[in-house]
């Protein structure tokens, strides 16, 4: 079965919240507080400027991803988005898909560029998958991620025009 | 007389919001829709993880700045700051004493970094007032912020550890 991606609705709480919590919980890719509750994550992950899609195969949801502007004003042509793909899903193409969607869909609402504010440097696996889409790291933070084994690790801002 | 740096109340609202108007309505300095209305930005200059600092001099507001955490999590160690002027007010010293004050608050309250995510690279004056006390420019985003006069202009990612 292929992934299909469509936007998300209050009937994928549950397994979005099953998602976010693994991704929270870990605290190794986001800045967001691992003890977060589930309101709380979902009212961050889904409302407000946030617009969420979910990526399902065959019913089931394997990840989510979130699309934003990322300032007010004079930077609201340049989107945020967030990624988040369930642990059991990891090498299975799902982020890869997100990140074509999210590309084409930010395009569609007519931003002018796409940044990453906070890419932990140790998630190696997303900095490369970013790149590969375009985006350059064009801000490096000296630790400003403390992760939890590593320590406090650099943190990337990652930009690219679309 | 000397400025003096005190905390926000809510009686300040009536001189913060002149100052905050003319910056915000200005729409060169800060990623903020210029069209915000006085509730808004009163609320996000002040509530929330923000706190605001009010500068005066002799019973006169001439400037206010926040601080807050500038994300959760393992990003809760760097701090975000923002910093706004009287137009009557300016070079009169009143943004030095802000980030001096800002830096040592940051430093008491224990975060390890000040971020600021959105400098515009036309607003000169305060790249180099930043420089001026430590901060680098860690991020250059491209046509990041869309001037009212100039355009399109660069948006910088400033940063030191305290």
């Amino acid at each position: 079965m292929s992934l299909t991606i469509r936007s998300a609705r209050a009937e994928d709480h549950a397994a979005l919240w099953a998602i976010l919590e693994a991704v929270f919980r870990a605290g190794e890719t986001y800045a967001i507080d691992p003890d977060i509750d589930r309101a709380a994550a979902l009212e961050w992950w889904m409302s407000g400027t946030h617009d969420a899609f979910i990526v399902e195969r065959d019913g089931t949801v394997l990840g989510s991803y979130y699309i934003c502007p990322n300032q007010q004003g004079g930077g609201a042509h340049v989107c945020n988005c967030g990624f988040v793909t369930a642990p059991e899903a990891q090498g299975q193409g799902v982020a890869r898909a997100m990140i074509t969607h999210a590309l084409a869909e930010a395009r569609a609402r007519g931003f002018l560029a796409m940044q990453f504010n906070c890419v932990v440097a140790s998630n190696t696996r997303a900095v490369r998958l970013w790149q590969a889409h375009g985006f350059e790291i064009t801000g490096r933070l000296p630790e400003a991620f403390r992760h939890p084994q590593a320590g406090f690790v650099d943190a990337y801002v990652m930009y690219r025009k679309l």
